[in-house]
Order: structure tokens, then sequence, then C-alpha cells
């Protein structure tokens, strides 16, 4: 059978990260790849705890049948309730849809709005899988310049004006993959300029709860002008990802036309995982974990980050975030970390290479490394054999 | 804002089925709508039960962190052994990937398939979120004629040498909308001819198991000539729905293709849910569950069977299925179902239209009637109401 494949899949291999998992099964590997939670850190219990409530609960039946594609009513008021310390507010049940986890916010928002060519705007670089979703949508993906405090404003209404967008995506807090974040200022820019030319934002969230510094900044959707402004939440790293539930909150008009394109995707979202979902919202627990969370992921940022100053060669620059689950790694220019991958692995590290974060496949001098998943002492160990990597390849 | 919408959802319209859920909340109402397991039959002692036992496991980690885009290792290994009843045998887990229900399936072959204003063949009527969703990826589609043992396969043949399609999609056993059954030889024809043209087959079996006369028939999948049949399995109606876990079963390249078509989508379907389904399979509960729920199947069916005997007109035409949850019926031509709904549910019964079960909107003398979530006395009640009502159009 010779297969015909439709054009948006032809050339697309499957997303980098993805495939490195398959390496984490070898044995003693040390993985810095990967945007997993810290395993110890999962809430068994509670999600024990919580299941055995709602199926023995008088609602136990409707959780296990089909549900609406929305999503489970209870769900939508806590969720809003915990929205609210992004300067999320005013919303009512219209202006949200219960997802299958955060990607799946990505693709919805891609599905309702791209036909084949038009442009997408995206920070450079950033989240790897939203490439690859804008790829199948075979959208033209430009990236805008981005700096400590985040997006360059002027580049981005640069290309604004040139490109003539349907949205920008970015992830302004702690940042994928560089645990960056985005300034106060430039988040009300944001809003105001994306509203000014008519483009939709699609602002994602997934880390911003994991902050061990500073304070929290409202979100891009509480400077929203037109209602321009999808704001997507995970609970992934804030509950747990393997149940995959998230909600996107946006204008009534927007949130009913995704609710139709998830229709013909997954029909809805597995019910009782919402269920158990409301319940960590409601007694606390997503707090609870978060609290538990920060201490745990700034040691492991400390660890790794005095391991790089250690053992990095000077010449390596690195970000320093202040929550989230990633540090950005920039090599001299000569350095190809992709080609660099394969030695580390023979030497028991992974790490993700950074041209996938790219929109224009550049960046083959960058890497980015994740903290959340792995020990101190595996930090230390990891770092260590890596720097010495890495200065092997500086003469 | 003005807001921008792709094509492909500019038109389209919440699936008909999903807005009647809205009306089922309504007290008191008859509903023959949806394609609903029934409510009391739902499993949740046994998920429950086996939800403390899996998390109670060393897995339990696992199975709340991120998990293979493929799906949960022991799954393929019990969804495998339970797919040797439909005569699939010989996979491996490369021939596998678990989907968030069987709609993902049909979504993520379309994904894979369809470009812009490529054919898609469906049975004439068939599932109208499938149509839906081919609608989303812009295909032109073409119903191929059907009789009382499925496709017309003359007319199958002709219409792939004249559209040339991706592929045909077809509910081969107790089809929904129609209940009926592809009979073996077609079974055969179709593997046959498929392949000969080189088109492929997406063969939906969600009902299969509710059979409550005769034998099972081995699938189109188990005639596959050449790698060209995927092989879309459900768990929704004989484990739960509120779950959305299901497995699609095909060549391995094609599955790999799938594979990557997922990852952009929701990464991977809640592991917790995926586990708790494998040991459903293991434990042989999936079966104590259909052979529970035959008997009152059966029973809900003959009971609308004699109530339609017994009150509809004698002009009215309808189908006796041999398992399922879908009578379809087919009133004298100036009847409008769609005129007479709004009628129904004034009188508190509803069913579902028939129109958008058709590829060309044709159909406006027909509906579908589902038995498997409404009580024997509704459906006495219900079914004399409705009966009335039709006799009422007919003078």
């Amino acid at each position: 059978m010779d297969y015909q494949y439709a054009d948006r899949l032809k050339n697309l291999e499957g997303n980098a990260i993805r495939d490195i998992f398959k390496l984490l099964s070898r044995p003693n590997i040390i993985s810095f790849a990967g945007g997993m939670p810290a395993t110890a850190l999962l809430p068994t219990t509670h999600f024990l705890d919580l299941t055995k409530e709602v199926l023995a609960s008088k609602d136990a039946f409707a959780l296990l049948q089909y549900g609406a594609t929305e999503g489970y009513a209870p769900l939508f008021e806590s969720a809003f309730e915990y929205a609210q310390r992004f300067g999320v507010t005013g919303v009512s049940k219209d202006n949200a849809l219960v997802i299958s986890g955060g990607q799946q916010g990505i693709d919805l928002t891609s599905k309702l709005f791209l036909n084949k060519g038009d442009t997408v705007l995206v920070e450079n670089p950033t989240y790897l899988a939203a490439l690859q979703i804008f790829q199948t949508y075979e959208a033209a993906i430009i990236g805008v310049d981005s700096e400590d405090d985040g997006l360059n404003i002027q580049d981005l209404t640069d290309k604004i004006k040139k490109h003539n967008p349907k949205f920008l995506y970015l992830v302004p807090t702690f940042s994928n993959p560089t645990g960056k974040e985005l300034s106060l200022e430039k988040r009300d820019a944001i809003a105001e300029i994306t509203a000014k030319y008519g483009v939709m934002v699609l602002e994602d969230e997934p880390y911003s709860e994991l902050r061990f510094e500073g304070e929290r900044l409202p979100s891009i959707k509480s400077f929203d002008k037109c209602g321009n402004v999808l704001f997507n939440m995970s609970f992934s790293k804030t509950i747990a990802p393997g149940i995959r539930v998230g909600l996107i909150i946006g204008e009534k008009e927007v949130i009913r036309k995704l609710t139709i394109a998830k229709q013909g995707t997954d029909v809805h979202t597995s019910t009782l995982s919402q269920a158990v979902v409301d319940k960590f919202l409601r007694y606390g627990y997503i707090d609870k974990g978060i609290e538990q969370a920060r201490p745990v992921y700034k040691a492991k940022k400390d660890a790794m980050i005095q391991a790089i100053e250690k053992s990095f060669p000077k010449e390596a620059k690195y970000t320093n975030p202040k929550g989230g689950m990633f540090i950005w790694v920039e090599l001299p220019t000569g350095i190809d970390t992709v080609a660099m991958f394969a030695e580390a692995v023979e030497l028991g590290v992974a790490y993700v290479i950074g041209t996938p974060f790219f929109a224009d496949g550049s960046g083959h001098n960058t890497l980015r490394l994740n903290y959340s998943n792995a020990t101190e002492s595996q930090i230390a160990q990891g770092i260590k054999v890596l720097g010495e990597l890495i200065a092997s390849k500086i003469k």
C-alpha cells in the first residue's frame, strides 16, 4: 500500500522531546530533557482519596457517562476562582472550555484560526510542540525577538504590520524553553498593540505558579482590551500531567467556536478527571502542592545554577529563572548541540537540543536544561559531565 | 474584535446530537436522542475498586506523570487479546495507538490523510460526528448507497473509480444510525476492492459487542490484504464513555504517523484511565459488563419495536437491529422530521433528526431512535406520543 498522506503531516517528524522520552528508559541516564514535574511530588494519595470521594457520591454515574463538550459544570466555578490570581476576572461559564491538557488549547486555537499559509507570531525561541502544531496547520511561523524581560515590543509591532498574523503565541511566565518572565509593562503593551491591529493572543501559562522568587504578575488577559486574548491554563504542572486536564478562557463567541472544534476531536475531556481536579481546587490541595513544590524546585534550580557556574566554561551563557522548570543555555556559536547530543547521551546525560524551539530552525548552539525531575545529586553529576563535554569543544 | 476564523470552522454549527444534550436536562423529557449506554449499567463500583488498585500499586506515580503518546504499555497486551474476537490478530505494539475515545481515531485519521478537497466515502447514512470531522478537514464527502446487509458493493466500486477517495469510513456492525450489520461477504469484498484501488478503510466498531442476536462476524480488518484497514476500537459503550479511552490498530507506518498527529493534539490519553481500562480487560469485567448489558438492551429494543408496531402508522419503515443502540425510521417523504422535532420536544419526546447523517443533507423524512438509555416504560410512553404525532402528519 502506497500511503497518500496529507501535506500537513508529510514532513513532520516526531517531536524531539517526545522521542527523547524513549531514551529516558535507558538505565542510569541523567535526564535534563522533558518538562516533567518531579515524580515524587505527584499527589497520588490525594488523587486516590478524591477519586474515592467522587465515585462514592451520587454523581458517580454521571462521571462515567458522556458529558458536555464544554466541561464539567462545577469545575468552571472552581477554576474561575483559581484564575483570579492571574487577574482573570468577570468570566462566566460561557467564557471557558475544559481541555484535555494545555496542549489541546494550542491545537484547538490553531484549528479555529489558521488557514494554510496564515501567519502565527511566536517568541523566539518558544515551546517546540506549539511550533509543531502550527506546522500541522501549515502556518507560516515568524519568530519575534526576545530580551531578558520578554518580547521585543518594537519587533512585535513591526512584524504585526508586516505579516498581518492571525495570532501571537507566547508563554509569558517562566517561558519554555528560556525560563524568562515577561515584564508587567510589556504585558500591557502586548494587549494594547494586538488589540490595535486585531491580532489574537494565545497566552499559555502552564508554569506561572511554580514561582520561587518575586511577586506574581497579572496576565496579558487581565489587560485584554477587546476580547482578543485567550488564556490557556494547564493543571499538568500544578496537579498532575498524566490526567490531561486544562481550561481555556476567552470571549464567549470564540469559546463557542472552540467548543465546536473540540466536539470533533475527543467529544469531551474525561469527566472523572475533571471532577477530581475540581476537588483539588476546592480543597486547596492544588495550592498545598504548589507550596510544596516551590522550595523543591528552587533547590534543584539553585543546584543546577551552582553546578553550571562550577563546571561550564565561562563562554557559556545561561538564564537563571525565578520559577518554572527550565534553564536555557547558549554556547559559543561554533558548538553544535545537535551533534553533541549523541555524545552527551553516551556519557549518560540528556538535554533538549535548542533548534526545535526556533521558528526558523536556528539556535544550533543552544540547549534546554530541565531541573524539575532530577535529584540534586544527579544535577551535580550530570552538569559536571556536560560541562566537561562542552569544555572539550572549546579550545 | 472582528474574529477571522479559519475556513474549516466558518460554517460549522454544533453537532446536532451534542446540542440535544442540553434539551435532556429539561425535566420529564423522554430522550431517544444521544447514543449513551444505559447509565444504570455504568460500572462505578469496578471503577472505584480498580482505581484504588492501580493508585495503590508501585505504578501510581507513573500513572499521574507524563506518559508516552503511544499509550500505556500493558493496555496494548490486554487490548490485543480483546481484539482477537474481531479476527484482529498478529499485531504488536507498533500496530496500535491509544486514543482519547473512538472519535479521536476518526479525527487523527482525517488529520493524517485529508488535504482540503480530498474525497472521503461514507455509508449513506452514517455517524454524523464523523461527517462533521470530515467537513472540518474540508473534504468532499460522498455517500455510498446502503442495503439491508450494508454497503452496495457496486456503488462503492463505481464511486471509488470516479472519486479516487483517500478513505472509506464505515461502522460495519450495528451501524450508527441504522443499526444495520454488514454481511460477511461484503466485509471480504470491501477489503478486496479497497486494496485493489489503494483506498484506506477506517473501520469504526464501537457497538459490535452489544449484540443480542446472531454470531459475531470477523472485522474487515481481518480480511486486510495490504495494510489499508485501520480498526478503530472504542471502550465507550463496553466500559464507560466518560473516561475517553479507545485504541486504533493498523500498519506500523500509519500508526507511527498517527502517533505524531496525536502528539500535537493532547500529548497522550490519561494514563490513569488507560490503566483502569487495562484492568477491566484483564479481569474480564468488560465481558461481564457486556453480558449484563445485552439482555437489558435487547429488552429495551424489543419494547421499542413493539411500541412502534403498535403506534406508528403503517407507512413508517424502521430497522430491527440485532445489536447496538439504534433504530432508524423512515417516514413518508412528505413528513419533515426537522420541522416535527420542535413539536416532539414540546410533547416531551426527543429523537435525532436524520439529515445530519447524510453526506448530502438529504433524509428529511428520517430520524434516529436510541433505546439504550431510556426505561421500558419511557419507551412505551415516548413511542406512543411520537406515533400519534407522526400519524397526525399523515392524512
